[in-house]
């Protein structure tokens, strides 16, 4: 395509949305007329089902519920007066709660003021928090957060050291919808025994966000935490963020969420649009089917060129491949869809990856995403004319046109800055754009069933340790492997055991190993 | 497979280091004897062509360089003695430095100490540095570290404010091989005027880490900076931790460097082994050719089960994807050749993308990371008789069954801990397993040809601004942008003309648009 083409390409696919200064330009996305008029019908059943979703339709058929984020960001089109009143409710209960948090109403037993977040949850109850965290949060916040968001022992002793001396005043976020993520329940649990070890009462620093009746409920009730919040079972974890699992955390880091909410609202309804030209979650979901073929045959590479969007790529690795990856069809066709997501932040990832990008496999799509503020205030100049943030820009634009010269698609999205607005509206533009796409090749993208089988398989790994622990108990002698699993009732499971045993061992849990610990067969097994 | 079968399978690979407590697990990935056996000759000439690399041969023939990394590790193998001189002499000045800087013998002006370090580099001189502080720096270290890794104006501004009140007491490193990454030098212009500002002397807070007489060693030199380490021309940034890019940060954080290297050089000699089945770095370069079929039709996913390796799978990212994806192979043949690399840690990560990886598109292997040890010192049970670490054990192997009785393959990496020793390990392993899969395919790991069309693209966009400011400048009325691209002998590049006024007129830079933003051909533009 010549220059003049090209640009002409580019002007009649800009999308502009004047309200949020937002832009989409998926001109480099290289789909032609043809395809465009051959999707048209699958993006009107997509607006129905939609639409449909929204009215508070079943859209997750295998779980039973209905899909209500949208109603977080406009309470009036919730479905019924009381969901509708709910919302508002806990909107405005994190907002009481916050302002007496900040103004030390509510303080913690032996200070005036609470001074540090300590948030424990993880999948979607911790990347919402912490993408919004390292994006909106104000160099000095009224309370820092940190996260605990993995059962790893060392990661944990990590974070609570780093707050060692403040966790008299630190208030403790406990976000589970079951209440029985183990990973969660195992943050919690360690992380009240630091509070006891410093003779500090846990419950009056500590807050749930958790579904109604759940065990963490109780257990908050029973034990007389500060408050609890609601978790709906119409809001799915990966876009939770606008719920009190996001909201919460935010506003008591000072970031304003009425303005979160309402940057998300307004890309709502621009995304309601039954137009594919112009409706932005529709334009990137046909880009994405046009890449990847509609079977997810290239990565999603995102590539936000400011430093305090680095995390928008986790976040959004987990709403579309968790959205998105699943091996049924909604008529129980055998799929395998899905699009995997990776990056990190340009101009940075320039000097990493983008070697391959350009010239490697080209199995991928870019999205760039543009910030057109470079900062607050004024930049020195670091050569005549020029700034920081003028190289920032042109190496965007440099490295998009390297990649399309070779072959390489990209998407560019264009936000003035980085904001509650903006990111509450890039939110709401990517929740859409997935819902948009699961319709277009026929999935439920609100379930996760996949995930169970690796919390069964680990539910079993458990299970077999008590069961290998028990046989050494009762044993005096020392065993082989092949002994052990026979008499542990796990013939089929040696290699588990070994593993398991290997870990006991490391840990002086009472285990002990001898022989060469790389041939499995010599080794001989023992309590202590 | 029967269990039988696979628990033999799993013996017959099992790789075991006894120095260093590392296994290697490949027997995840499907490939068959026949596969082995036909690979094996490829093997034998990498293996022979990673002789001659470590001799000292002209390893990477596009930039006429040797390729030294391995020589850092064990000077005694460096081609010539002047080389093992130098590399001695500088891992000394590196103590020496650090020794003194803990002591107080150099600190600041204003004060008895240095207590941070705003480190500025990116690519190869960013993210091993990261990498390695994240997974090794003490919780209370002599001297913390920062970094500005880009040329994004808030990312710095962000950096500086955090460091404000220290600014004083920081020691300030610019890592750049050339002298001339401009994002380095942009966030070193700006590090200095917030030193200037706050009328400190940057000069006596500074230190270089650059090639021989570059632009950067002469400023240093001229202006008196604390001192000046070397990067070598045989040294890619990709594969410099070990040198004084990322010793020198790591040992001012108190990182033991020494055990750094005494790993990496145990895992070098082990993976000189001329035996696929008795060489880990092998064992990884033919899983990875098995996987992708010698042409990464499969994506890398690194989970590291271990909190403090998540930026791991970053550091990896750029050494597997810059070394390997290649247009041209040696003989110049076009092959696009590469493998992608993505991952974060688990479990977390079993609470986002790994539903797809589960159910999804099966285009990946996984690579998953084990570390043995929980944590320093004892464990508190979650429930009777379980730990934290028990769970993430359990998740560690009930995600690879679940992966793997869903037909998809994954590599089980196992260490003892997190320490210098064994990161040094890994680091080297992921070298060596890199440089041999360049060999199996036939390409030149050492270069980044690809990088030059961003700088150049990006470049050329600058120059454009400075020609259409004039333009501006020197032109009374306000213009459309064809106008101005004419004007500017630019007509094939209005597009980047749009986007430059953009950038500028969001910044105030001295460009007024009129008009509609989303449409281009409505606006008028002026100098103001």
């Amino acid at each position: 395509m010549d220059a003049p083409a090209l640009w002409q390409r580019y002007q009649d696919w800009l999308y502009y949305h004047q309200g949020l200064d937002f832009y989409l330009d998926v001109s480099r996305m290289r789909f032609d007329h043809a395809f465009v008029e051959a999707m048209r019908p699958k993006f009107e059943k997509a607006f129905q089902d939609m639409e449909a979703l929204e009215r508070g339709a079943i859209a997750n058929p295998d779980e039973n519920r209905m899909v209500g984020h949208y109603w977080l960001r406009d309470p009036d089109i919730a479905p019924t007066p009381e969901l509708r009143q709910d919302i508002l409710t806990v909107l405005e209960k994190i907002e009481s709660f916050t302002t007496k948090v900040h103004s030390g109403d509510i303080h913690p037993p032996g200070s005036s003021k609470f001074t540090d977040i300590l948030s424990i949850g993880i999948g979607g109850s911790a990347l919402g928090p912490e993408f919004v965290a390292d994006a909106l949060a104000p160099n000095v916040p009224p309370l820092a957060i940190h996260f605990i968001d993995n059962t790893d022992p060392a990661g944990i002793d990590a974070t609570i050291a780093k707050l060692q001396d403040r966790l008299a005043n630190t208030l403790v976020l406990i976000i589970s919808k079951s209440g029985g993520t183990p990973e969660t329940r195992n943050g919690m649990i360690e992380a009240k025994k630091a509070y006891e070890s410093q003779k500090l009462d846990f419950a009056a620093h500590a807050v749930a966000i958790t579904g109604e009746d759940s065990n963490l409920e109780q257990l908050a009730k029973s034990e007389g935490w500060l408050a609890t919040f609601p978790m709906y079972d119409w809001v799915g974890g990966r876009t939770s963020e606008m719920s009190a699992v996001g909201l919460l955390p935010a506003a008591l880091q000072g970031i304003d969420i009425r303005q979160m909410l309402a940057g998300a609202k307004e890309m709502d309804s621009a995304t309601r649009i039954h137009n594919l030209h112009e409706n932005p979650a529709a334009l990137l979901a046909l880009s994405w089917y046009f890449s990847g073929n509609g079977q997810g045959e290239k990565d999603m590479v995102v590539l936000p060129y400011k430093d305090s969007l680095l995390l928008f790529s986790r976040y959004l690795q987990q709403l579309v491949m968790e959205s998105l990856g699943k091996e049924k069809d909604l008529d129980g066709n055998t799929v395998h869809q899905g699009i995997a997501v990776y990056g990190n932040k340009g101009s940075t990832d320039q000097h990493a990856y983008v070697q391959q990008l350009r010239e490697g496999v080209p199995n991928f799509f870019v999205t760039f995403i543009e910030v057109l503020r470079d900062r607050e205030g004024h930049s020195p100049q670091v050569e005549a004319g020029v700034t920081s943030g003028d190289y920032l820009s042109g190496l965007l634009q440099g490295t998009r046109k390297a990649l399309y010269d070779n072959q390489r698609d990209s998407i560019t999205v264009t936000i003035p800055q980085v904001n509650p607005r903006t990111v509450g509206a890039l939110i709401a533009l990517y929740d859409r754009a997935v819902g948009l796409y699961a319709s277009l090749v026929n999935i439920n993208a609100y379930h996760q069933p996949g995930v169970e089988a690796g919390k069964k398989a680990a539910s079993a790994i458990l299970d077999l340790q008590k069961r290998v622990i028990q046989v050494l108990q009762d044993q005096g002698e020392p065993m082989s492997l092949s002994q052990l699993a026979q008499k542990a009732g796990a013939t089929d499971q040696i290699e588990a055991i070994y593993k398991i045993l290997r870990h006991l061992h490391t840990n002086q849990r009472g285990v002990v190993l001898e022989g060469k610990l790389g041939e499995p067969s010599s080794l001989k097994v023992s309590a202590v």
